[in-house]
């Protein structure tokens, strides 16, 4: 591309970082952000910027937060002996949705996956391990993914929570086998969370 | 969308202010920023704002410069006597790209659309007549793509330039009726600059 203006490159160049924009794409969203007013450009460059800078993970339960301890984490109207494992932030703004569930949460930050490399020590398990043995947890419910990664991931953290007194479950197979989470509609999401099953009885069918 | 973050929801509602950018998607590439290292969303951020704050619309052909002159109106090896006509940016970029022009541009900004109330006056034409009449121009490529409303403008602006001794001529047919310029591959587009055709002989035929 035969830019007149190294300004206009530089700007076409950053926005084809993001995933899934290519040179094209790219131009033209920078020729649309300078058509925009000013004050708009500078809300829009500012707004990522702190959103970078700033934004932290909830020391208890990894979530993105504006403060060290997150808004669901702090709410003392949420059930604590009650926590529900993910493995991203986007899935727990799709249960937080479905209105149906009034625990806290754990965010893994991925999942075992030996074929990219990353292995249980990658995630945060070990704060949910630390949660369990400290605080008074009844129940932990595993919202993977129901992928061969996912799978893994959900035996591994069975087995380390064996010695303590919790029980384990899984949302309902409502979700389509393959299917990823986040897809999932409001109601299939929710109802999946409300007839969870206790995770022995699947591995024993 | 249920945030736990204020500085994520910005940045999602900055993200999704861009044209084809739903909300699920400004999440995506919000999450995607939040996993870059710190200076090279610095850099993103930065490359946007500065593109807006800085850049500006050549004062001869109104392109899209770092400086008050653009860098094409500054090449004193390209002929001045040329001045092909386009609807935007993009046009000049496409055409620059296929190494077949050596003239000077003029950019319309837009083309005449009395559906979306762009009249003559809202569009760069004045800026056209006064170089015809200062400056020593033989010859007037139209490069508008082919639309209605670019033959509108074509013959419009023909109108305007009929007291004037220079010539008018329209990139060659080669791009598809009612084909947007900028997505004609290059040897299409270098062609139909080449064997360009005067304008009256169309409307005779």
């Amino acid at each position: 591309m035969n830019f007149s203006s190294k300004l206009l490159e530089d700007a076409v160049k950053a926005l084809s970082t993001l995933p899934g924009v290519g040179k094209k794409t790219a131009l033209r969203l920078a020729l649309h952000l300078i058509n925009q007013p000013d004050d708009q450009v500078e809300y829009f460059s500012r707004a990522i910027l702190n959103m970078r800078k700033e934004i932290k993970h909830c020391k208890i339960c990894f979530n993105l937060s504006d403060d060290a301890i997150c808004s669901i984490c702090n709410d003392h109207s949420r059930n604590r002996k009650l926590i529900c494992v993910v493995e991203s932030v986007r899935d727990v703004m799709a249960i937080e949705d479905t209105n149906q569930y009034r625990g806290t949460y754990h965010i893994l930050g991925g999942i075992i996956s030996p074929l990219e490399g990353i292995g249980p020590s990658a995630l945060n398990i070990d704060g949910l391990i630390n949660r369990v043995a400290n605080e008074e947890v009844e129940e932990i419910i595993m919202a993977i993914s129901p992928t061969i990664e996912g799978e893994t991931t959900l035996f591994y953290i069975s087995r380390q929570l064996q010695s303590y007194k919790v029980k384990i479950t899984t949302i309902a197979r409502g979700v389509a086998f393959g299917g990823e989470l986040e897809y999932a509609d409001e109601l299939t999401l929710g109802r999946s969370i409300i007839s969870r099953v206790p995770y022995s009885s699947i591995s024993e069918e």
